[in-house]
């Protein structure tokens, strides 16, 4: 397990390029906010696709972390989205993830993705981490 | 149908961040490449799934516009991918994109992900795409 | 809207074959369960992949059904299934759906199978179904 | 690796209520066919989607075992099918695996299925497999 100031800290490290903040992190859970910019625009004053599955891919991750410790060569397998509702470009995203399963060489979570957290989510993605196997 | 000089022209007016370069478009396919910098990478030395993902959507993207003409407002519905090998973090991520169905209002396409294109795909992704109806 | 009896009395009426008893719908959600025979079983004394698929789908149907009423046309667009845990044989499969998305033109839904519902889901599934336009 | 009447003799004797023709198993690809009966069809004068979910499943597990060799605890660990057009309910169902990857622990591929085999495809389904390892 690691904690949130744990991920935040490694986050930094190795991803310094990631302008994704880890909001909740713990219990099989974690909550990740992205701000939008105008590169993450597209046509029809909303939000990429590509922002809203990296978003979905960090909550994954961050999960993880936390449930399994800082593993940092834990990849992603597997990445599913369905886009729902047109995020509005002036709010963050948000991606609140919730683990499924973590066995010993592979974890699934679900992702819900908000664009105003008070309304109904905006997308929603399922994706599978391969976790390394500790040869000792 | 869209000329790939028309979709190249298109791209850089409304996503002028993106760095993909559309080498091929035509027959319900499409090539494109994107340049991999130390911002793309991630712990292990290898691509980010982000990146990743990015490329598919836009090979199937550019893919679509060629098959029905510029509309600006296509907009992926949903995306599956699944990471098979490890990139290298020195070669770019090239995208082909063969469409599967150009429907009235849904395209479905997929996508090959190479590192070395004379080696094995590093990932595979199918992606839907949803046509907004033309009303007159 | 269709209540639980209208749907039992439609599906007993169009898919005479299907063996899924529906225990619950209503409120954007369904449940649903099938028995397990010999015919389901596979290698490994577990429950056969496409069973739990047959589960999945019919789950969704049924929930939106309930949803947007009975309209027979409304078929499956997508699914995405995950399998994470071996079901025994000993039990039927119980599907729970819950819909995220009723649109005009798409109901999106994720569905938890469980074997022994009082332990952890054996597989969760994430479909899309197409609703026909009603043209007057 | 297995032969097409290694995999023909083994599912008969594992799977003797499946109705699924092996057709052409090899070179990393596999052919399987299953009838279309009353029992198949949906409203809509189709055929049901579990039918063709069903036929992907087997076509990848018999191109994997045909890789692989007969390893029967081989299990699908996630599958993702695109419907496409309506099947005729009166052709049976073709599905053509193609594998993309058959690593130590995971093996991935695609399927395209197919009513009337001349026309366009009516399904696309991409599925992984998780191969037991081998402990000695």
């Amino acid at each position: 397990m690691a904690t949130k100031e744990e991920i935040i800290e490694f986050l930094a490290r190795e991803f310094p390029q990631s302008k994704c903040l880890v909001e909740q992190v713990g219990n099989g859970s974690a909550t990740v906010v992205h701000h939008v910019g105008t590169d993450h625009l597209r046509p029809g004053n909303t939000v990429s696709g590509p922002l809203l599955m990296t978003v979905a891919d960090v909550a994954l991750y961050v999960a993880i972390l936390g449930a399994i410790g800082i593993v940092p060569l834990t990849v992603t397998a597997s990445l599913t989205i369905n886009f729902l509702r047109k995020p509005s470009p002036n709010n963050p995203i948000t991606g609140v993830c919730k683990l499924i399963k973590v066995g010993r060489t592979l974890a699934v979570g679900e992702v819900s993705l908000y664009s105003d957290r008070d309304e109904a989510m905006v997308a929603h993605a399922v994706g599978t981490y391969s976790i390394p196997t500790r040869r000792s």
